[in-house]
């Protein structure tokens, strides 16, 4: 059965929940799906490599981005711009390719404007206590500025409600496993294929 | 994660698909799904057993199941009742297990109007020249036969639309994968999941 159109998925959760992590392990199993790569203006890490880990862009090339409407999302952390480069995304999809974006909640609600036909899933810390544990685990943190992300976090398991999909991150590998589960049933959605079959039936 | 129920997940599509071969394929896989088991007044054939491959009832004690609501859909094919008992599939959503139905298009549409929460998997044919080989492929009926078939699959196929997912049966391991895929992917579902989340954040 042909497709016309691959899936956008998207995912998200909580700062410190293993967004990364678990992206990561999911471009190590064998499946067809397409990473998005972001543009930032933060400078390159060691071992970073241009259009691999992000799109390097000068504060004034990502603002013209911005005012030309070539991202999907984008943010603003400690200064530094992170965005969703649009055409990408666009041209994967269009040519029938199922393309994921890994990118932080606020990012995600920006995406589901646009996008609102997008898989969005909700990656959450098996529970907020392994959260502060995570997140104390880092070692970096004062108890003020830990305190503070619980709370964003709590604001953002709210936004849950925005999602169609919640994987819980309990085992890096599980979540993967659901995460595949849930593009494959995402393409046997009657909405996406009854029209193929419509087609097919009056041959 | 604690859950609540479990899913009625109802497996259905034309007659010919292979509905039977590929729930038989499923329970060689170590899942966690139950099966229901029908009930019927034909009788048993060589090899078959009471509670196994059916519940093997009489004319009167089917037809009293019928007026007392014991069955969740039940049809007449070739002078024979079928139907599936609602009490073992009750219990088992109860108890948090996912339940599956195998059963015609017919049978599913009435248990639709009971659980308009079950998850309806529609299996199909790769094509309908498909379907018509395997129907020829038979050996055992006549071309007027077969031409009523391919219009009864063409009717059947319009009713798809009642569904929530298609499976396509090209080959009988990719479609047990993905009705996998779907019960982990349902389970995953942010509307089941949001309010056992909401308490999580509570405490």
């Amino acid at each position: 059965m042909k497709r016309e159109k691959g899936l956008l998925i998207v995912l998200s959760g909580p700062s410190g929940v293993g967004k990364g992590t678990v992206c990561g392990a999911l471009r190590e199993h064998d499946t067809h799906i397409r990473y998005s790569v972001s543009a930032t203006t933060r400078s390159p890490r060691e071992g970073e490599q241009e259009g691999v880990n992000y799109f390097y862009k000068s504060k004034e090339e990502f603002e013209r981005m911005i005012h030309e409407d070539e991202l999907l999302e984008y943010a603003q952390y400690v200064e530094n711009y992170y965005g969703t480069p649009r055409q990408y995304v666009e041209e994967m999809i269009n040519k029938g390719h199922d393309v994921i974006l890994e990118i932080e909640v606020q990012g995600a609600l920006q995406v589901k404007e646009t996008f609102p036909e997008g898989v969005f899933i909700f990656l959450m810390p098996p529970d907020l206590k392994e959260l502060r544990n995570r997140i104390e685990g880092r070692g970096t943190e004062t108890k003020e500025l830990i305190d503070n992300r619980m709370s964003v976090a709590k604001d953002e398991i709210d936004l849950m409600d925005k999602y169609d999909y919640v994987v819980e991150n309990d085992e890096v590998e599980l979540a993967v496993e659901r995460i595949k589960a849930i593009v494959t049933a995402e393409n046997c959605k009657k909405d996406r294929l009854i029209h193929l079959y419509k087609e097919l039936v009056k041959e």
